[in-house]
């Protein structure tokens, strides 16, 4: 089996030229990968993020195929971009990879990235390889934004809070994969993290979003930011938090009651936001339906109360107890 | 003493904050560190470029300081943008690190990548930390153009090949540390590229450069890709290289004929570049020699010739041997 360390750094990088060559789009793209920077059209206002995505930290190899390692390191950084409303036009790679890794999984990790970032309109346009004892994948992203970008500080007391699609299962899933599971719906909401950055535009466009995050770090933790940023309170109807059926029937097999998988599990990449008080949702909703998710309403803003940042519908604090990367496991 | 295991990523993540909220440039800084993404004002014509320092890859703990490992991994990174004759404005951080790193440690990665960056007009906004098990630094650059980039496809037979500074010291500075030194000269130049920013800019603003290129990989190497990128071979001679007296002072001491740590040694990041035949360079020398360097002819570009790429001054075919990073080791 050809791995990197026989095929070599510059045959892997040719290949790589290949694949975006074959399939990312040009639009905007005066010189992609080859020289030392790349040169690309920006819009004034330009939305920048970088995120990582480490094995063994953020995912084991037998959880993903290199396909969807590709795919899962795109989608959380462009989550970061459809957080602010706006449309991801270029990417960079990162990548670092043990030398005894196949040829094939490498490639498969890029076509994986190329092919969904191709989806969004995204062209992976430079980056840079080397030799590493662990995978780690760092993507950034240079976006436009859509009209002004959506900030976590805008929410007010009496907006409503929503969430773009259900929480949980990908948390479930983790739980599950540790435990030797390798597939089912809760695995596969791992896996896949939901592409918003449409129902972002939508919101984005229609102005009528106060403030913005995704739920990566788990609903409480998330919403916590917005409250920091925004100065507010939040009081969040633990019952109306939207799972899947699928999350539902599994309450038996999970170690936690399902609750806890919403509220502080994290790696859901749905869209947290809070709109104007009578804001009208229905297209959104629609749009949200639409692409497999589902637009809940699930608390309200309130005026800063004074300890707690987020509350449930009692008014009892909800804790905040998001990933921590010095200090916990996944 | 605090690791960051002890002070958590969150208290981390406000450290990075206030470093750059006190010393980081804020012009077209619209949000930076803190929201989904930083929105920042670029212009149409927008250089991006990423690049990695990677612990037992790039470098060993024991070879740098922190601030200095900070400055290397932005330096690396910015000669990229040097090599396009661009202007850096703002930096994306993706930081890797083990939970066991002292948080006075990480601090100063942070603190010495910000100061440089600062210094060259260039403003951290944005970027993310995880855990991991060796120290992972990814460095993103988006910068402005200066004029039309300056790319590695411009040259042309009769056009004389320039290097802005000395090379081959760097190579033998990691030599050294390997067996064991800790200081000097030679350390030095490993220890802390050069910023050729602004003999870079000054260069793209009299327009007298056919293409350019940083040397990272080693002079004949990064040579070729100019070769091949622009359709030509190039005649070096090998006696004109400038090396500094203490590269050859030093012979004696290294494993290689220094010459080998000229053509081949890497790590230099000087700028290589063509220009036009008759192109008055007078200014460009004065300000290289100012900012530490040397401008120095070191060939000429001649036809395509049958196989070989680079040649020496007496038409002898010059190997390539850089970097190559699933095979060697550094």
């Amino acid at each position: 089996m050809a791995t990197l360390a026989s095929v070599g750094e510059l045959a892997f990088i040719d290949a790589i030229a290949r694949l975006v060559n074959a399939r990312a789009p040009r639009r905007g793209v005066r010189v992609g990968i080859g020289d030392d920077a790349a040169v690309v059209v920006a819009s004034r206002a330009t939305l920048v993020t970088t995120d990582s995505l480490i094995e063994d930290v953020h995912f084991r190899r037998g959880w993903l195929g290199p396909r969807d390692v590709g795919r899962r390191a795109f989608r959380i950084a462009v989550s970061d971009i459809a957080a602010m409303g706006g449309i991801p036009r270029y990417a960079l790679l990162s990548l670092a990879l043990p030398p005894a890794t196949e040829a094939a999984y490498a490639r498969g990790i890029v076509g994986g990235l190329v092919d969904d970032a191709a989806a969004c309109g995204t062209a992976l346009v430079g980056g840079n390889v080397s030799r590493s004892d662990k995978i780690s994948i760092v993507v950034t992203i240079i976006a436009d934004a859509i009209g002004r970008p959506i900030l976590r500080a805008g929410a007010r007391a009496g907006d409503p809070i929503w969430l773009t699609g259900p929480v949980g299962a990908a948390a479930a899933g983790i739980e599950l994969l540790e435990s030797g599971a390798t597939a089912g719906s809760l695995v596969a909401a791992y896996r896949r993290p939901p592409l918003r950055l449409d129902v972002a535009a939508a919101l984005a466009r229609r102005r009528v979003v106060s403030a913005m995050i995704d739920v990566s770090d788990g609903v409480v933790h998330d919403l916590r930011h917005v409250c920091e940023a925004s100065g507010v309170t939040a009081s969040l109807d633990v019952e109306a938090l939207p799972m899947t059926a699928v999350l539902r029937r599994a309450a038996g097999m999970l170690v936690r009651p399902i609750a806890d998988y919403a509220l502080y599990g994290g790696d859901d990449y749905e869209l947290l936001l809070t709109t104007r008080p009578r804001a009208d949702v229905t297209e959104i909703a629609a749009l949200c339906q639409a692409r497999g998710g589902m637009l809940s309403r699930v608390g309200v803003i309130t005026r800063r109360g004074d300890t707690h940042l987020v509350v449930d519908a009692r008014g009892h604090p909800l804790e905040s107890r998001g990933y921590e990367h010095f200090r916990s496991k996944k």
